[in-house]
């Protein structure tokens, strides 16, 4: 029967982990932006040729992973050992990936998760003067590895 | 010829707001979570009639709408006179609703659009151990008021 | 008939402080920290003849009343225009008063009370390794001006 | 003789912990909320019973607790491995209870604390608009397990 | 006489603006980054002709300066309209510089200094495996405008 | 040959040190902030003798600390055991030390360097009605302990 973990006696609470052991875990997340086209020439005219407008997406979503547990109420503090957030346009639209690593006694899924989340709202504010019909979509736990639960691994889109 | 008003020779800036006025600006941004059944049945099952785990989603939303100057790298500070966030369970999966308001020299479309994705990852947070399939998608604009661009709204889906 | 300003439709949301005029207001508050003859021992032969103690103390709070709406989930962003928190030790034990200051469209009593709190903490921490026993009490707001609710001042206590 | 651990050459420092072992640490805090007749009324007409204000306050007393080493300017970051804060109403008022855990260098009686703190302002702020009567005091530790300085235990109150 | 204005009666304090005018204010501080050999190679091999390295200071510093009154203790929050953040390699090493603007009731001298500060923190991080005996010097205020204080313009350096 | 370990394939990461071992590690950095005599004599009037403009700074430095890796985009968060930040006048100005310390995969050279940045900071924000030609400078390196590149110890300046 599943349940809400983080509900105890109807109270949310920060879940207990202190007996879990420490181990190495991996979590990725992805996000789909999808862009009018005004919104794409923008963004082309804007120099992504030279990487920067995507990169600064990039740096936001490293340092948002690093604020995870800062804005998500129930999310345990967590050492990251590594982000890594890739942005790219490709032809469905903006394509952002994170994967986060850790050595603790609990997942990145929010993480990977933030950080795709941050670095697309970052995409979005850059391009929101070209249009207002952008979408950040389909963002989504690609594949996640370490802890009880064991690994995961999502269906591939027809992106992919 | 649209551009990219935050790069100024190559480099991202913030962008000079000094010269414009403050004016009153809203903004309403939502979110769907679609919810494979086992993330369904932990929601019920969790409370949601007594309404509790939206109700963390909510104050995510919240509170994550007045850090979102220091999460996108880009945008201003901006001091909001309100913010509200709905979060409900419907047939199509959770939706997330937000709405930002200021009198301010900018606007807060990217305060309601922080807002409805901080909720949604706390949705999904609270439901990850149900289901890794969950899914934020069509994270989008639906209303904007005030501001030299004028008012927008978004088309309805069918779920509206 | 009191109600939950705080709440609308059974949501907890920001209040909409847009229509309200942008006027000068002030709070003040206070707390009392209640010192076991270990704890305050420890103060006194730690330097609080220097102020250094103290002064630990009443930095904290000054900072801590600029993070109040981001600590107070429903509370707004207020451009506060000062803040004083003093921190005595006296016969009742160690006295923290906070005044917060601002023009704007709500007022500044979580402010003052939130560097009272953060303020009080600070020095517990400081002395905690003296004793167990501190405890802060009587955290309430002195004084307030401005605002529609017009102003107030609390009753004085007997070490007043 | 009693010292200040957090001054060293009449300098404020955080202390060395680099040669204390890592060990399983809890902390217990509390405090009372003394509410004025209108204070009362408004909290039970505001759906107390649904319970949902008093979560909001738990709720930021989850999210205060891992700001804790950011606001407590000598305090250790620690990795918190789980936080629980009860709000309940009782006679004597609001009665907030906080328990902190985490395996580390360092104790958690500062977490525990700061997160009674921000749960007791928080329903402050839901309850300023209805009386400015209100008091949060007996802000204390109820418990600590683990350390150097080994278990304790208050004195119960009346009201326990 | 010079006197401390953060200090009032022994105490350091938030001084208070609310009998300033709002008016509008810019300030524009530098910083030089001296690079060992080492340093400088690992810079001009990294990719500093796509500008990305020094890109990732430049929003650093952008970052940094929306957060200057949370760090500098007695700062007040100033809502800023625009802030612009360079960064270049010359002969004498990393030159950064910072403009900050804003109609507030307070300058904007700490936000420049600020952003200057962490966007050189930022090329020494990303440059220290490859010297460690880089140094980020020379920090001062360039320029200033607004405020009772008047205009201010500094001697310009040879490198200028 | 030099590299830029923070970026890869073209974009910045944040470095896997998921493999390398936890070590106990130190890193002592200093700046010197050079007076002009308005802002010597504000500083000894102001009450440099008690200490307390300094303490201000020392403050400042150590909660600055806390910080890093929220600050500088790269940085990986750090478990800190212990911070140490001196402030003192001399007749080069007023030197500030900063010493970190920690058992973690990575270094905390950045923790020390932005604790005297910082606190640098604080000084001159304290100093700038006095004079606007104060400068931060020499902000360096002066020694660090542990992991795989070894231990560094700076040249002493004359100073010294």
């Amino acid at each position: 029967m599943p349940e809400l973990t983080h509900f105890k006696d109807g109270s949310p609470h920060m879940v207990d982990v202190s007996n879990k052991p420490s181990t190495t875990r991996t979590a990725t997340a992805e996000a789909i932006i999808t862009l009018p086209p005004e919104a794409r020439a923008a963004l082309e005219a804007g120099g992504v040729g030279k990487g920067d407008p995507l990169m600064v997406a990039q740096l936001a979503g490293i340092i948002g992973a690093k604020q995870t547990s800062a804005l998500i109420p129930l999310c345990h503090p967590v050492p990251l050992s590594s982000v890594d957030v890739l942005v790219r346009l490709e032809e469905a639209g903006v394509i952002v990936t994170a994967t986060a690593r850790t050595s603790a006694q609990t997942g990145v899924e929010m993480e990977a998760l933030t950080a795709v989340s941050i670095a697309s709202l970052t995409v979005y504010d850059m391009l929101k003067a070209a249009s207002k019909g952008i979408e950040i979509t389909r963002v989504r736990l690609l594949e996640k590895t370490g802890g009880k639960s064991g690994d995961y691994r999502a269906q591939p889109l027809p992106h992919d």
